[in-house]
């Protein structure tokens, strides 16, 4: 009987890997006979690239590219068995790079971003998932552009040398004579889960600015600059434009990219669908599930690809939030793995033992 | 197809038949056409009455005694639909009938005990359940005896008139012609789980004697006087003796009571084993279930039950303690009904909605 293990990570706590590293031995303790697939997960964000990685085989590597303030960072990519390339736009460009009393969006690139695509189209892959959350720029993607071959011309027709959220207000028009051959036939699909647009109260500046260093100020210039990017690119608005700074935009803009809901995409470039085919069941969890939130999460949009092709799911989280009965709607068997402890750090340091224990007792009533 | 529910108390939270009404409810909302039986189990300690009249569907009934220290207290028994009166000696005898100003070893009796005792043999019931946690007295079941009319007497042959523990010394013999006529017949069977002999370092008067309010001279009186008891009663020791103050000894002595240990009298007295038969499945559970100390308690006695009669069991309990092999070896299954809460306060005011949650999962689980 086929179980297919595909959890995300328990932040804080445990990575993905070692959360299905402890589930599928747990399985195979009651059921030695069980097949178990085991798809370490994650919905786009960090650790995104180790888990797709992990997932499948692939192999991590690294490059050295231009951080977000222009000095140099080494990002990892991932290459994974399919030829698809895995990247996370943070690893070169985001806010963890830098120490806060850096942090600045007028100048914040993404450059590096850029630097790392082009160094995998130049090796050939052109099927590329990115993850964009945890930016530290407010550059509609400009960055990435410029690293591309986009050469950005001010209205007196001179290419903008500078980079970061400054140059925004002064792009004119674009030339894009010089843009990397290979782009174009570049399949690049992002994982995103915000919906912001580019610009407004709810855009790229005001919402996420301010935590990038903006000051009231700044987000008003940025927010006009993104406005005028916009006008200059002449391509109308989408949800998740507002994401990383505008990169989501930009990546619509420049790169022809797809935006993807982190799960699915995930989720689909491991190969998960495909799994679940002939499964029995599917064990999914996290650090943490709240009934009322979890539609559209990670958790929720595997139980549903499971029920889609015939197999159960059970959610084994660390905490099981807020109401109830959302739970018996969405998981067909939900548990959290505490024994009762009254105290987070207990229920910290007895997650892989509890992790296990809970499992165990499943499959002896699933499967005994 | 038939699930036997039968758990303890969760102490401090929910009485049994509380716990028991969550768990029916829950199972019957995912398993409608369910035979579910249920038993409020109790350990033979406080509860145990009330569970066992609730597991029957029999009647709990008042009668005003002499209370430890003379004074009238209302003591509490029941009648089972099958005849048989469940007592707990707490009710007429216990610690929790005096201030802690007033504990007094010496004075304190079982007379009341005696008193219930004699009023059930008079109305009829031959087979009587007794529970003797928690009492106040270290006086042998004298004072039970003397209710019963038993008289004690003295080296010069004279009746000493007075109770409690400072009679014990003085007996020279018994004078068992005035005994109620009843006696003889009845069956008593008295739920104990304490092994303490009658006297010594491990004696009722050493080990119970200070929380009781013994002084360490009282303590040396009082066990020399249940020594000068066993003398003169002429019954060699077996374990259990020094339970409820030497009470075990006594209902040995006076009433040729069979000790049993609390959790299979309880299930014998409700029928629990007949149920069992045919069962599927047995719920049993507890406020806080330890697995390296689970063996001969209550729900380990259940679940060996339910085991010789090819019913599989399933623990559900407030917390899991200790290490989890031995869960996994006396238990079929096991869950703590915690949805990973952080704190005692939210456990306990979460614990019946995280009961039902459980065993519905589980119930999704077996039958569905």
């Amino acid at each position: 009987m086929k179980i297919v293990v595909a959890p995300d990570s328990y932040k804080g706590n445990m990575r993905s890997a070692k959360v299905c590293e402890i589930i599928k031995s747990a399985i195979l303790m009651e059921i030695p006979e069980a097949e178990v697939l085991a798809f370490p997960m994650a919905d786009g964000g960090e650790g995104t690239v180790d888990a797709m990685v992990a997932a499948t085989g692939g192999s991590l590597h690294a490059l050295e590219v231009c951080g977000p303030l222009g000095d140099p960072v080494e990002a990892h990519y991932g290459l994974l068995p399919d030829g698809t390339a895995v990247m996370e736009m943070a690893s070169a460009s985001g806010i963890e790079l830098l120490s806060v009393d850096r942090l600045n969006p007028m100048e914040a690139t993404s450059f590096g971003t850029g630097q790392v695509l082009k160094h995998l189209l130049e090796q050939g892959h052109a099927s590329i998932v990115m993850g964009i959350g945890g930016s530290a720029t407010v550059d509609g993607g400009t960055g990435m552009a410029q690293a591309l071959g986009y050469r950005l011309l001010d209205a007196a027709g001179n290419e903008i040398g500078e980079r970061g959220g400054q140059v925004l207000s002064r792009i004119a028009r674009f030339d894009s004579s010089l843009v990397l051959p290979g782009l174009a036939d570049a399949k690049i699909r992002v994982a995103c889960d915000v919906t912001n647009p580019l610009t407004g109260p709810n855009g790229a500046a005001a919402v996420f600015g301010p935590q990038k260093g903006a000051t009231p100020g700044m987000v008003g210039q940025l927010d006009a600059g993104l406005s005028n990017l916009c006008k200059v690119a002449g391509v109308g608005g989408a949800p998740g434009d507002g994401a990383a700074g505008g990169l989501g935009y930009g990546l619509r803009v420049f790169c022809n990219a797809g935006i993807v809901p982190g799960a699915n995409l995930v989720a689909e470039t491991v190969g998960l669908p495909a799994a679940l085919v002939g499964a029995d069941l599917l064990i999914t969890g996290e650090g943490r599930t709240d009934g009322q939130t979890a539609s559209g999460k990670l958790c929720s949009v595997l139980a549903a690809m499971a029920r889609g092709r015939g197999a159960k799911t059970l959610l084994v989280s660390g905490a099981l939030q807020g109401e109830m009965e959302p739970f018996l709607e969405v998981f067909d068997f939900s548990f959290s793995i505490s024994a009762g402890h009254v105290s987070l750090e207990e229920c910290m340091a007895h997650a892989p033992d509890d992790l296990a224990f809970v499992i165990r007792n499943v499959m002896r009533i699933m499967y005994k």
